[in-house]
C-alpha cells in the first residue's frame, strides 16, 4: 500500500462502491459490509447509515474509529457473506482470510486485499438518522493491483461491476477540486 | 413511465449512480446534478449533500420537494453539463432539450429521459452537515428504455458506466427486504 493524498481520497468513495468497515474495539478487529454511504466534503468527510442492529455499530460509538476499505470484484463474494455473519460470534478476518495491517492514525486496521483503505475518525452521529459523519485522515492504494474494477449494490442480491470509463473532464474543469 | 412499487425504489439510488434532481420554485422548474447521496431506510428515505452555493438548496428549503431522477449513460455528457452551470440564468429543461412530466405527489416534475423517477419529500435538514433527508413517495420506471446502464462519477471528471452484472442473491436471501 502507498499512500494516496488525502485530497484525492474522496475519489475512492464517491462513485458509490460496496465498501467493507473495519473497527477494533475491546482487543477485537472486526468488518462489516457497507453500502449507505456517501461523500459530504472534499476533506474528506463522509456519512454512513446504519444503527443498533449492527455488531460495529457499538464499536463506532465506543471507539470512534474506523477504516473504510475498498474491495475489488474479486472479493464480491467475500463481501456479501462478510455482511450476512455477526462480529459478535465470528472472527471475520479469519472466517474469510483476510489479511489485517495496521493503520497508522486509528487503531481500526486496514484490510490488505483492498485496492484502497481510508483510515477515519467518527466526528458526529445524526441519531435521529442512524448517520455517522466520518473524517477521512489518511488514505492507502494499492498501486500494484491489476483488475481495479469495483462493485455495486442494488439492493435485491444483484450487484453491478465497473464498466467502461467516460472521460468529461473537459466540461466540468471548474468542478474539479486543485490536485485531483 | 408505469409506476414501480415504492418497496423497490432504494434500489434505483442503492448502486450510486449520477442523479439529477428536480425542484419547482417561484413558478420555475430547475436540475441540478448531484452524485452525494446515499441510501438511510428501505421505505426508501435518501440523504443528499449539497449547500447554500447551490441553486437548487434554496429551491429545496423553500418548497421542501423534489424528485430525483436516474439519467442512463447516453445522458452522461448532458447531465454533467447540467452541473456545471446554474439555473439562476439558465431554463435547464429548454437548454439541454429535456421533457417535463408532471408528478403525481410534488410540484417538481419528473424528466422524462431519464430511466426512473423518485418524488421525494425533504423530511429534514442536518444543517451543520449540509445533509438533507428525502422521503421517497412514488417511484416511476421507463419499461421500454433498452440500454438501462447508469453510470457513477469519480470526481475527477471521469465517471464509470455500469459493467456486468454479479448475482449473489443465494448469500444473502434473509438481508433483502420482503418485496424486493
Amino acid at each position: 500500500m502507498i499512500e494516496l493524498p488525502i485530497e484525492k481520497a474522496f475519489t475512492l468513495i464517491e462513485p458509490g462502491p460496496v465498501l467493507l468497515l473495519t473497527t477494533h474495539d475491546k482487543g477485537k478487529s472486526n468488518i462489516m459490509t457497507i453500502t449507505w454511504h456517501m461523500v459530504v466534503d472534499f476533506t474528506p468527510r463522509i456519512a454512513i447509515t446504519t444503527g443498533p442492529w449492527n455488531f460495529s455499530y457499538h464499536a463506532l460509538l465506543n471507539t470512534k474509529e474506523c477504516t473504510l476499505c475498498v474491495p475489488t470484484i474479486d472479493l464480491a463474494q467475500k463481501t456479501v457473506q462478510i455482511g450476512d455473519c455477526s462480529g459478535e460470534t465470528i472472527d471475520k478476518f479469519k472466517q474469510f482470510e483476510l489479511t489485517q495491517l495496521p493503520a497508522s492514525d486509528v487503531k481500526a486496521p486496514l484490510i490488505s486485499e483492498c485496492i484502497a483503505n481510508l483510515e477515519c475518525r467518527v466526528i458526529d452521529y445524526v441519531k435521529p438518522h442512524g448517520i455517522f459523519i466520518l473524517q477521512a485522515v489518511r488514505a492507502w492504494i494499492d498501486p500494484d493491483k491489476k483488475d481495479c474494477r469495483t462493485f455495486h449494490a442494488v439492493g435485491d442480491g444483484t450487484f453491478v461491476g465497473d464498466g467502461e470509463t467516460i472521460d468529461l473532464r473537459h466540461l466540468m474543469e471548474d468542478k474539479i477540486p486543485f490536485g485531483v
